[in-house]
């Protein structure tokens, strides 16, 4: 059989607190259906490594991390010591951008046993996909400072969206959406305020729905489309958004079904022409680091991802069920604060290993 | 008495279904309260307009309406007839910047008799502002498109921030957070991944901080604000934001307190240079428009501040006790459907009209 080469990336914060139940269940799922994943962990792309060699990541992390098939990965950030845009831009944004994972998918789903804060809503009512533009768009750190000091100071940054970037995203997400049985897709947009960029996502959605008839498309500004994601999130079952308008669809999204701890984030490139990544959506949480009570799901979901995306699609849903049926069970002991519980990364995590 | 001079636009869809009932309320409060408020109602800013005359407003728009105290706003958009981006950025666009009207206040409140779709939350325990930048950030307009028609097609739109933008709605929020009982002032970024612009927000943010020692601070991305709203909204009491981020916020925000159809929106110049605007969150909705069943309230409430704003706190604050009293009552046969009723804007309008 051939080995899967996983690159382990803890990074900072809660990130490295989760990653051991992450990579515990992944190789007690591994046992169970004879796959073998070979780990190796780095300790780069950490805010410890930067303070001690002035970067983010070595030299040649990008030969380094190529040779892998995928890269499992914690979270980065201690605004404290780094500031957020310095230890992102070097580490987490750059591999998404240097190695094309032009995909970032979060699945929002209500679980079983998982308190959700708005009324009236069951397991089942929320579950939809989020496909987030992950390479472009607002995320284009060019731009810059002019007048410096002054009372004239000003700052400007394009977004840059291109017909490659934004095409290939909305084929995606056309085709996730086809082979769903709901067949719909909404887009976020904001074409009536954002004039240029905006309008141009819009042609773009148009123009690729021609060549998926089967597929329901409505479009929602951002402003509003938040608004639906709290008054009806049971309409959606295929969202896409570019870079920033999928980033914040993803935390509020989780956030509807109780908690963001437990999202999964997948940074695909589905051409295979480098490593995808697989992270938990919360990030390094600094707040609650360092005292054991992070919710270990968001982790495991994101090794549930990483199975799927290689195909072995048995261990992927036999490692989803085993988070769902813990989940349900709605042990205050073993589930995290987050979730209302008392339990600890530790409980939780031990929790779902067992039942995988 | 010196008369307040206010011009009338209507617009579009319901805002013209509630622009009536807002101006029967106004000219009920004023009666009672002996203040002169004097209407003059204007069709130009409306895709109706539009369509007849090629352009949104006429030539002499600015020295027409520079005359008035103030503009009460319906609503503008009609796409299927011209697209949002033409419409809104030829009038309510054009008024803001124009205008200066450098800040957009939006209050976010749990009204008595209001269903709240957030589970465990009673009145009172929403009750912020969020303070929104109006003239610039995102909302730009520079930019345009390149390798038009090819592979290589490409958008750029920018982001423009000026010391003199930013500092001064920072200040306006600093100072209203001054003057509220929990001095609480939250900022929303996105520092980590926007990487220009939003470091520069935050380095204002902290800078301006240092002129109001009593006000306590924080600052979330924007992504993990917006659950936030969701599963904490008792924490926020000022919340300020860039232009995008403050308008997808205000939509939020209302959207946890039941509906966007309350809410209420002061477009303000706060030196008084130009006339202020005051209209409700909700646009034109062509979904709902011409049934008669648009909730009146958030035209209603922008009547209210725009007296607050000219100093009747007494009128105003009847004003606001009057709509609290006619949603506390529930009465599904008065409240609007988004409210979970079965009234109209009738009977909406009318019985606030009655109540003052
Ligand atoms: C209609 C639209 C351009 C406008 C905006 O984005 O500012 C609206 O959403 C608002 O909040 O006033
Ligand atoms: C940490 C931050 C730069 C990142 C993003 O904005 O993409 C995060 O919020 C995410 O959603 O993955």
């Amino acid at each position: 059989t051939t080995s899967l080469k996983i690159a382990v990336i803890p990074g900072d914060g809660i990130g490295t607190e989760v990653m051991p139940y992450g990579i515990r269940c992944l190789q007690a799922v591994a046992q169970a259906f004879n796959i073998s994943l070979n780990f190796t962990a780095f300790n780069f792309a950490s805010c410890e490594y930067y303070q001690k060699h002035g970067d983010m990541l070595p030299m040649d992390w990008k030969e380094t991390l190529v040779k892998f098939d995928a890269i499992y990965f914690g979270a980065v950030g201690m605004p404290d010591v780094v500031p957020d845009n310095v230890s992102l831009w070097g580490s987490l944004l750059k591999f998404r951008r240097e190695f094309d994972q032009y995909i970032n998918l979060r699945p929002c789903r209500l679980m079983p046993g998982v308190r959700c804060p708005l009324i009236d809503r069951k397991p089942g009512d929320i579950d939809f996909w989020i496909v987030r533009e992950n390479t472009e768009g607002e995320y284009s750190n060019i731009g810059g400072k002019i007048f410096e000091g002054t009372d004239r100071e000003t700052v400007i940054q394009e977004t840059v969206m291109t017909k490659t970037g934004v095409d290939r995203v909305l084929r995606y997400a056309f085709s996730l959406a086809q082979h769903r049985p709901r067949k719909h897709l909404t887009s976020a947009t904001k074409s009536n305020g954002i004039s240029i960029t905006m309008p141009y996502w819009d042609e773009r959605v148009h123009d690729i729905s021609l060549s998926y008839p089967e597929v329901r498309v409505d479009k929602y500004h951002i402003d509003i489309l938040t608004a639906h994601f709290v008054q009806k999130p049971d309409i959606f079952d295929v969202v896409v958004g570019s870079n920033l308008f999928g980033d914040i669809l993803s935390d509020l999204g989780p956030a509807c079904t109780g908690t963001i701890g437990i999202a999964p984030s997948g940074n695909i490139n589905p051409d295979r022409t480098f490593p995808s990544l697989f992270e938990p959506v919360h990030g390094s949480a600094p707040d609650i680091a360092g005292k054991g009570i992070a919710n270990p799901v968001g982790m495991i979901w994101a090794g549930q991802m990483m199975l799927q995306h290689f195909g072995y699609f048995d261990a992927a849903s036999l490692m989803l069920q085993a988070i769902e049926a813990v989940l349900a069970r709605g042990d205050t002991e073993v589930l995290t604060i987050d979730m209302g519980g008392k339990g600890t990364t530790q409980s939780l995590g031990e929790a779902i290993e067992k039942e995988i």
